[in-house]
């Protein structure tokens, strides 16, 4: 059973995950998972259905079975769970310190059932298939009453961490709000009892006047570089219409962001080549009483706004970001948001 | 100029530092840095102290005349500094925005003029004089009022951020209290405001009752892998006697260090092989009067401690880790350290 544990400094929950790796002498560092790939054997193709768990949920034609072939999107359990699904939490002291038993949901949603499909070269339509998908589930995991927060993350290349190449992503339900998402909604609402106003309003209102950090817009999204970001061709996407929660996204915005989403990483493969990256999707926590920061405490949609954050892995983190928690970025925001500008993409 | 620049939403600092890179197109993701390495043209190898710029300080013969060969440890400016050491902070407001200067310093300190010399090789009296030179160049930076913090890491490996093959390890000294040291204060203040104890001590007297994650321990130093590391083997080393700040090490605490760091070093490396690593000193920001969380603060020393922290780098961090600010560690701490514990080492 995976534990999760505190740090008694830091407050910082880890995961320690004895499932992903047998022994101490089973580390191979820098691995090539990639190498001698075979999609005979990739459990993620059409036809290998019968490689993975079964299907927890799959876009496919009404009169085709669970876990046959023909499906568009398909979600299964991971494999390798960084959290289990089953039992209780159970904290418990040890000493001074805290644990309690990793429960959690940690889901993968393969993109289509073409090994070599990359995730920016999916229809417009099918794309807005995955993202209607990432709703869905989760929709569905929050409503376990375990779960304080459920993200969706995809890994692209094996230096962003992606252990299969065929396109994936991955959703994860975990008991406690991140450490990330509760410093995003203490820094917001700081702001809104300052300003009685969104930092969200506030940052797209200056970034569309002033133009020289937006990529991409369209009717519902605005994709830009921010102002302070840890990456080079750090992309931020955020919603015209502010809402906290990803879960409340509609159809036309759904359109909108995968058409941002698209446009964005063909941008990058234009300017940068085939590069590995990370997305992630920042929401509201399932229950939103979790969120209280103090008792002057609104409701979520006037502080805080659902969004997307994608870097590309261009830079290797080391002993400086580690121990500072800042980040060195050798480009800055409105050079690298210019050069994306400047580059024509026609989606389809 | 740098520019430091201040996210809205999170608070965090990060560096624009558009001196390290010329061009957005010039980015070559996993550049091999060290492909085809040649010592005739390492900048860093005895003989060829005219490839860098003028030493800060170097341990040399009384009559060696700086910027000969003859030394052992070289410090230098980086090349390609993270922050300028030239002129004034000029905070300013862009808008919603805030943003400064890039002040700060860079230096590298080099291990030995031997281009092949890894850091674990080093004497132990050798290694000694390292760790002297670290505390003597903090005390330095320390006195330049513009600086709130000096912060020493090593990056050994590419893919720990190592950009040169040669030994070397790097100090930082920036003009804001870097976030995770913040964190670190607080969350050690917050224990002292509720146990009137240090959370270190605490955290050294569970240990050495309960044996299990020690690592090696000496007369003035103890090893341990920490009860929630974020990365698989991460070892911390702290000082028997308790104190904030690595400026007031003492002669034979740097005899200990040195002997600690050595010997986990080497069990790493009988256990892993040839492995990326990073270390890092986190210590008391330069004047104390700066860490002041609130007026129920007692002298650092009462609840803070320097220590190290070193990881090797075994896995990759991914969409999971940067969305939600936690870790998926493989590898319980217990079992790390009872590996590494039997293993034998013997330094001189």
């Amino acid at each position: 059973m995976p534990e999760l544990r505190k740090d008694p400094v830091l407050n910082r929950w880890v995961i320690i995950s004895t499932e992903r790796v047998n022994r101490p002498t089973d580390f191979k560092p820098e691995y090539d998972h990639y190498a001698g790939f075979d999609p005979s054997t990739d459990p993620f193709a059409g036809g290998n259905e019968h490689l993975t768990p079964p299907e927890i949920f799959a876009l496919r034609p009404p009169d085709s079975p669970p876990n046959s072939p023909n499906w568009s999107v398909r979600v299964i359990p991971n494999k390798y769970p960084a959290l289990r699904i089953e039992g209780d939490l159970d904290p418990r002291g040890y000493g001074l310190y805290d644990r309690m038993n990793g429960v959690g949901a940690h889901e993968v949603i393969i993109s289509s059932p073409d090994p070599y499909l990359q995730f920016r070269d999916l229809q417009l339509a099918h794309m807005i298939d995955v993202f209607s998908v990432f709703r869905l589930r989760m929709e569905d995991l929050s409503r376990d009453k375990r779960f304080a927060y459920v993200m969706v993350f995809k890994n692209h290349g094996q230096s962003a961490g992606a252990s299969l190449r065929h396109s994936h992503s991955q959703i994860i339900a975990t008991p406690i709000v991140p450490k990330r998402v509760m410093e995003e909604l203490s820094g917001a609402h700081a702001h809104w009892r300052l300003k009685r106003r969104s930092i969200f309003q506030d940052i797209l209102d200056q970034e569309l006047m002033m133009q020289e950090r937006i990529v991409y817009e369209n009717d519902t999204m605005v994709a830009l570089c921010p102002f302070a970001p840890s990456f080079p061709f750090e992309i931020h996407i955020y919603p015209r219409r502010l809402c906290s929660d990803f879960r409340r996204i509609q159809p036309e915005e759904l359109r909108g962001l995968s058409e941002a989403v698209k446009t964005c990483l063909h941008k990058w493969y234009r300017s940068l080549g085939e590069t590995p990256y990370n997305f992630l999707i920042h929401t509201a926590p399932n229950d939103t009483e979790i969120s209280a920061i103090d008792e002057e405490y609104p409701y979520l949609d006037a502080y805080f706004c659902w969004h997307i954050e994608m870097f590309p892995r261009l830079i290797r983190t080391a002993g400086f970001e580690w121990g500072t928690g800042y980040y060195i970025n050798p480009i800055p925001p409105e050079e690298a948001a210019g050069h994306l500008r400047g580059i024509e993409v026609q989606i389809t």
